[in-house]
């Protein structure tokens, strides 16, 4: 009646052990550099507690999260206040899930994670293409003297793989020097995710990690982060987005930026878990 | 000067006596089987209070609140714990109200409260159709070992009516079997409200119940709600479906699922108030 | 099944009808000159729809609001902008319960609202005292250009009563001159309600009018108010002061700045409910 | 090492010297007559610590703060409780910055601010034209008792500038009163801002003044003001709304209703202070 | 570097074993009969994860939760909407834990949850006594009709286990009807926790339950409750309160009414976290 | 009529120029290594835009802020996310102001910052000791492999000062180990503030710094903090320790941790603005 073998809390549906699993979700709860509203750092514990709210079915691809093994590994332990051990700590975690021939999937955390992320999938697919969708451009070199910032993680990234490796989506933020720079060395739309197609198209078969900041949508729909910003994608547009991915080769992915203690409502965070089953989903194989 | 005659609150607008009106409005503050986030049971009491911020004309009909005869009953006076007595107060008022010939318009409260309604009034109307507009099939037998729950509310109305007298708009969140289920028993459209031209056409004067759960709007726009769905309809989709009732042999309706502990900014209160009132204009006739 | 009557709402057990109530309580939902947080203007109706969490009986007086005749008039409807109508329509409620032999307990607001009663219980009770509790002194002459301030209420009513007619307990905020100008002109009581037998004792059988700032309250009692102050009394201090007026001949009261909305836990509202039914046990008399 | 010259804050980027600016940003911190939720008074003070989170860069009209001569004067020091040197202090303020030739933008506060501004910019520009974006018709001429009110406000506006010169965008909310009065005295669109242009393209020349209540937005995507209004237009029609004011002869402009106490997630004022600076752009002159 | 063997979460310093563990925690997560502010079945949850910002070490007692066995069972599955699976789940899972020697720590839920466990241990301990701290008598025998509700619980506990039984403290809530009934069948200090030393003195050895409605603190120190109310015990007078069973035969325990979304400060929740750490202190026995 | 000199914003009544000033204020707005709940960052901002309602005056010491010569020098620009540049501008900063023989007043951020003021008055008083009120504490070595941190703070203080220098009251939280050293290295106070006279009294004309971190508080009177707790002082308490220093040789003092997004009533505000005043007035010489 009581149950004797611990409490494993996993977000819905992604109980499968570690060694079954083709996919292994976990966070990084960092939030060390932000600026602004601080909070991401409660993001995937949120996303799991809420999870029990949501179905593991999905209406839209007519799939099942029942139907898949996935692992929640539950999130690292890092440290608050240095960047560099919390970007050793996803290194090493990213490069053992990666070594296990698994997909991994990182719930932030502010965005700097993701350079921890590529750091780790660079070394193992050299020819890695990024696609990214933000709000911010996050190609500041350093910030307040910072080379290591949610502001400068994009253009870091860059430093490891160069012009023509990452595609910017949705960007409604930065300085001006920072949309200068890009024209070249990345591929970067302003306000929406017009030409995923075309893009996808010409790297399908490349080793591809998604990088999904969720400030990419309109605040409106989604405030619980700690930069809203206004004029956004709707959730449509990001799920059609999303499901673009399908049949690509997709090694890597992460979910960045949810700061629940922002939006009291959980609505934000109820928004997020959708759009996470969305996701695994679509990068899921079937059992 | 001072007020000896009894401190009366009501919706606004809604300031008819009993026996004059021809609309009766009453709230169910019940939220016993929510499984999510509780308190759709402070819904009825925080629209009456936040009505005052409304204004009585409407310039999308262009009718007022005040041309029309209505009567608010306050709140039923509903236990917690357990869900019998709660369904056999509700069945008993609606049955009072049918009985005088006046429309019953219940004001959740969850969605369960539904189900009282619907055997008042299926007694009455045997022929009953119900339009139901929601995120969520509710089509569930059961919920961890509960026939009354809002997430099995539509199934049991299905126990009474049978087969093609149920119609489902908007529906994105359910499991699978929900579904599945729908495909033989009820009209179920996922999304939005595009057909119901077509059903009320096909079911004219016929007596219709009118179910609206707030979460069939999109989360970004009405998040004061226990389970709050991204994806769903806009304002104006939801009025323009509204208007269609005009016309139509609607002898009840409900709106359920505001939860305004939920948003304490009270724009999802004041959503819901503008929401009855556009619904209250369509149903009552002219004095 | 269905109330046919109207949805009379009033504070819990206070649902006599206006004739045979020896107790007259009323809003006045004015917080127009509220200079820091506003909000009091929606504490009587919070405090009405809160106060169904209360129970009927003290168990510190041993004494139940169902057993008194208390006539609860609602909220007067006060302009917002200028407070000199406030005042007015204030002046005429209180003027006109008095008048019925009643005695009149108002809700506020803001405490600016206590000018009103004082206007109108002057001329009844030419030799009127008042009892001020509160954090702040509201001696100052004007605020900002403004004679009509939340900050010169007692000010002003001391214009009318003249001095050693005011004795104001609790006080631990003001100007250096507020703190002066009392020495010739009230009795002012820092801090605590040290005196208060005393002074009780010595004008027995005077009518008396008592005004209850809540934030006398510690601010960490009780926070939802405009303008919280540390170092306050304790709810058992307070309770204590209001059992002195037992016996004694008040012809009026109010209980001011209840700020509901800065104090989304309810607990504010929950600790304002609980001493007005203690408040009123202390002023009834038995049926 | 330590800011030895005074702690000077400003909106960003908005830090030109007074005599050298082109465009004087001022707040009007009122929020007296608000009838509804208050907060408005709170409006500047965020809107300028919440800039520091938003970029001088637009990409919208790829230009920068930074390139022009923008002075922020701070908060107009106003008393509450009467709106009447509300009003001159403000008309004073507007007064002395177009006496030296520059453009007034005032942060409100409420609407009512907007009338202080009209009378000081009518007697510089007797031809003046209005341009309103608001969810509301604010053409009540009086509010329980009170000419001076936000509900009041491009009536008395009307008082002035008379007949056709008036042109309000976006109303969703008010009396059927109302309507039936703009009929005969301003332009008055429903919902939107369709015809925008061509009323611009009539009026080319004319001294304008735009006054924007931000509940023109949709409660979805700005739910931080007093009486949020469902149905309103999105943050896209705004930004182009205001890019149609590019070589208007604008000689005043406010931004009003943001109360960002109702909005706790900060989201509301971040879009504030984005519009703000897109207005701010379309409006000033490169240095 | 990946966590591979499950993610589990336990509160802090909770993470024995089943099988070697002396005490045995488990989340009881019901709310169904709540008829104020719903949130306890939040509890659980949140104690868990705010326990992470505690320390095991308790400078209080000077002992550490790392120096003894404690396992952490997760919450165990309950439905809403009716209470009498709901407590034969609990009664289950107590008679379990019971019956392999182990000590029950129950973690509330709302405070019906008591009865399920009352029932479970007294057929284990006829001789049961109840230690009850709580503001509210919940000595009705029925609410609203409700025979099962969490202000009858107490009352029906009495049911299993007659007169002279049960001690309750702190009460300052109720109906006269229950202190008029408490005086002949239980033992009811109002207020505060007075003659706890004479009373646990006089039944040394016998089996004891003690059920902690944190209500019983003072509101203005834990308001994360659903009914709070003012006048209550210190932090301090709990501590010295729950030290005195020491040495005592607790058969069992349980924490409840933590609503922790009723306090979105999180400090209700921490301070139920520090009472959880100590209580567990005094009632473990050394490994 | 429109200010035109800047709009210079400073605590109430802290409006000195540099020169002149005896006392000098500035804001380290730092939060990075905050591992519970983060917003300390947004404190300094917080307290100088509620000093508005705050009194200049004192009743407790019948003193006036506007009777000293004190500057505001606003906040410091700090970086996140890595603290050693974060410390080196704050001890530049309070080397700054030593230098020019005026005492420096920090305002928080998290309690870290206190090292950087260390480093600084350490190098100016050789024998500099510290006072320190806290209820942790912060004697770790090491934070999850963090050597800065708001955990190790007073233990990297020691570093510099060695043992008996630092004498700490309040503390009521910490591992095991750290009250353990403290028995060698510093004088810990457990719970309270008993002992402060005679340690004063010790040292009395030794340079002293004084920190103060507010959770030292008890978390019913101060929730607005990262890690608030239960058992603390009171405001009463707290005021009567500041007054000991009076006629110390206060070289430096600091008030850390107050996160004002952790209460939204702004009461955790208020009270830190009224002991910001008190420390002021005790810490002043008059003009």
């Amino acid at each position: 009646m009581i149950n004797k073998c611990g409490n494993i809390q996993t977000f819905l549906g992604c109980d499968a052990d570690y060694n079954s699993a083709d996919l292994v979700i976990f966070g990084a709860p960092y939030d060390g550099t932000t600026t602004n509203k601080p909070g991401a750092r409660f993001g995937p514990a949120a996303m799991r507690a809420d999870s029990w709210g949501l179905e593991s079915y999905s209406p839209y691809c007519e799939r099942d999260l029942e139907d898949f093994a996935i692992y929640d590994a539950g999130d690292l332990d890092l440290p608050m206040g240095d960047s560099n051990p919390v970007l050793e700590r996803i290194e090493a975690a990213i490069t053992d899930i990666a070594k296990d021939g698994k997909i991994p999937l990182m719930l932030g955390g502010e965005h700097l994670v993701t350079l921890g992320a590529i750091r780790a999938l660079h070394r193992v697919h050299p020819d890695l293409h990024i696609i990214h969708f933000d709000a911010h451009a996050d190609l500041r070199d350093e910030y307040i003297g910072n080379k290591l910032s949610h502001s400068t993680v994009i253009r870091h990234c860059w430093d490891l793989l160069g012009d023509n490796k990452i595609f910017q989506f949705g960007i409604r933020s930065g300085e001006r020097a920072e949309f200068d720079w890009a024209k070249n060395h990345t591929v970067l739309r302003k306000f929406d995710l017009a030409g995923l197609d075309d893009i996808l198209g010409n790297i399908i078969g490349r080793p591809i990690y998604f990088t999904l900041d969720l400030d990419v949508l309109d605040s409106g729909i989604f405030w619980g982060t700690g930069t809203p910003e206004a004029g956004g994608i709707s959730f449509a547009e990001l799920l059609a987005g999303i499901g673009k991915f399908a049949g690509q080769n997709l090694v890597g992915a992460d979910i960045v930026e949810l700061a629940p203690n922002l939006d009291i409502s959980g609505q934000s965070t109820a928004t997020a878990c959708k759009i996470l089953r969305e996701l695994i989903l679509t990068i899921t194989k079937e059992r």
